[in-house]
């Protein structure tokens, strides 16, 4: 039997390829003769840089995170391509809960990062973004690339997306060898307005009312000053991906870039649908299996080539809140939660060994 | 009272701008002094023109539909900015189901409308994007613009997306006097691939998993077409929003077009956010609300941004099939279904009667 595993992370617990890793061995414990085939996934969010690292080498960067505090974070470089990921340097996952701070996060670590890949000599960076803490229409990031905001004295402007407005120009031109820049994402929303970065994603970064307004009006500020550079598209704000990762999306626009989706990229480099096609039986899964899961691209995506070849697809989450007429309905055969079944404790305390042990369980069931 | 009234369309029996109209008259024959105001909605798909008529003045051009049937569509100038809708020409709607064709559908119908368009005097063509029958990337639009998909040997090929799986070049450069194209969309897809416009949108259109499959190589074919227009960007067919309308995304692209947000184009020309500031209580709605519903923009936007101010959102359906606790969450105050009140014969076949009668009764419970 030709068991296909290719699960998204476990946010806050396991990386994509941990998960896999731990289904995978898992069911050939049980039965060792199947062929077992991992293709972790990312849509560009957190893990987006460990799930495409087999494209290439790995090298780690030192950055900061969205409070300006040291962290690492890697580039792969693959041919002339390098791959980074915003929520490395940007991530919420980054910041405890009382230390969310959508007026003043910034997004210069991905900068450092996005530099240190140019540096490296690829001709084009692919930019996975998704998962961020800020709300700076990537003005942090510029900063870092020698074109920092300033206002209408030329002072510089300090972090974060309140600064933004007060914001009249930028201290220079990004310094950019020529370099294609990629942004990785599946949020499709405009930079501003009702479905904008700040209305849409501001309160999940700890924004308030009142700081969504502060945050949306700094942010249409932003882009009328990104519309100065050469580089820049017309209608910046509006464009489709301008408000993913609290506007990075229109940074990267606005340098030349480009938007496309995440976990279409994702698929194609590891061949998502040529290992759907050999598949017997797939196996995906995610921390919390629930309503917006279906509203996604990722599990959905994938049970959903499984439905349309005819495959049992199992479901293995943390938690599962889906109905199981709509998960079926999505071509879900089934959808297990480790904390049904080893209780929430456990499946948080120790998250592999539950799915080892839970994947085992289904080969008994599921193998031939 | 301030009563704001934002309803979708309802697919099949009722244009968003007739919801609104009924919904009013309903609420004002009940509580003649209440100030209602009416905004309907429109995500780019089918309606976007009709939303959007108030902008400027409109005319009729004679096109024809996804089979090259004629049709009316009709094209709103404002200033200089013209607004079409390629659902007019391409839309489902069009056609009866076992008329659909998503091999041979063509979008020849949507260049009629941007030629005409432009004739007008437009330097700008924002075209609604949603609710298409075709699957041909956007080759009939094309064709209709004077550069037709052609073979190896130069002749032209048929409509439709299954024949690209035989283009080798154009027929010419498309003729269009220097204009800006926007895509108002809110799919945001690739072309290809596994969440690719044949993937993802071929099944709703009548395609078996051989035509999907068969689609989504002529598709990958003619973007590789496309990419040598010296309009189009690079990574064409991975563009967020080329699977838009079964790749008409992927054609404005590589005619140097951009894609926005179709309902954050559609609010913010409208003035939705200001509307909401104003409002004491809030309606919408659309034909059928169910999970999508809370997956899509349109109405989950509206009743997000009620949600962030306080207001009490009613929705009201045809039917409705959500969960009253994932509604809540999203906003939803109470959902309505017309099928419910007035049985489901009644509700289809006289909408208009149904909603004005619901909304009065609404308004003798709601109006203060």
């Amino acid at each position: 039997m030709r068991v296909l595993i290719c699960p998204d992370k476990f946010a806050g617990t396991l990386s994509a390829p941990a998960v896999a890793r731990a289904l995978s061995e898992g069911w050939r414990s049980a039965v060792p003769g199947d062929q077992v085939v991992t293709r972790p996934l990312s849509d560009g969010g957190p893990g987006f840089v460990a799930v495409l690292s087999f494209l290439g080498t790995s090298f780690d960067v030192p950055t900061v995170d969205p409070l300006g505090r040291p962290v690492t974070g890697s580039v792969v470089l693959a041919g002339d391509t390098a791959y980074v990921e915003s929520a490395q340097a940007c991530g919420l996952h980054l910041l405890a809960s009382s230390e969310r701070d959508p007026l003043g996060a910034t997004s210069y670590g991905l900068g450092i990062l996005v530099a240190h890949a140019v540096e490296a000599g690829a001709r084009r960076v692919v930019i996975g973004l998704g998962g961020s803490a800020t709300n700076d229409g990537g003005a942090g990031m510029l900063a870092a690339l020698g074109a920092a905001p300033v206002d209408e004295a030329g002072y510089a402007l300090p972090y974060g997306g309140a600064a933004l407005t007060a914001v009249a120009g930028l201290s220079g031109v990004p310094r950019l060898r020529p370099v294609d820049l990629v942004a990785a994402t599946d949020v499709d929303n405009p930079l501003t307005g009702l479905y904008g970065a700040a209305n849409v994603y501001g309160p999940q970064k700890g924004a308030s009312r009142a700081d969504v307004l502060l945050l949306d009006g700094a942010l249409a500020r932003w882009a009328s000053v990104l519309e100065r550079l050469a580089t820049c598209p017309p209608g910046l704000a509006d464009l489709l991906g301008a408000g993913a990762a609290g506007g990075l999306g229109a940074a990267i626009l606005a340098l030349g870039g480009r938007c496309e989706s995440g976990i279409g990229l994702v698929t194609r480099l590891i061949g998502l649908d040529a290992a759907l096609d050999e598949a017997d039986l797939v196996i995906t899964g995610e921390g919390s299996f629930d309503h917006q899961s279906l509203r996604g691209k990722v599990v959905a995506g994938v049970a959903g080539g499984a439905r349309d070849r005819g495959l049992p697809c199992l479901v293995v989450a943390g938690r599962v809140s889906t109905g199981r007429r709509e998960a079926a309905a999505a071509g879900v055969t089934e959808a297990l939660a480790l904390a049904d079944r080893f209780g929430l404790d456990r499946a948080m305390a120790d998250p592999a060994t539950c799915l080892r042990e839970l994947s085992a369980h289904l080969a008994t069931q599921w193998s031939r």
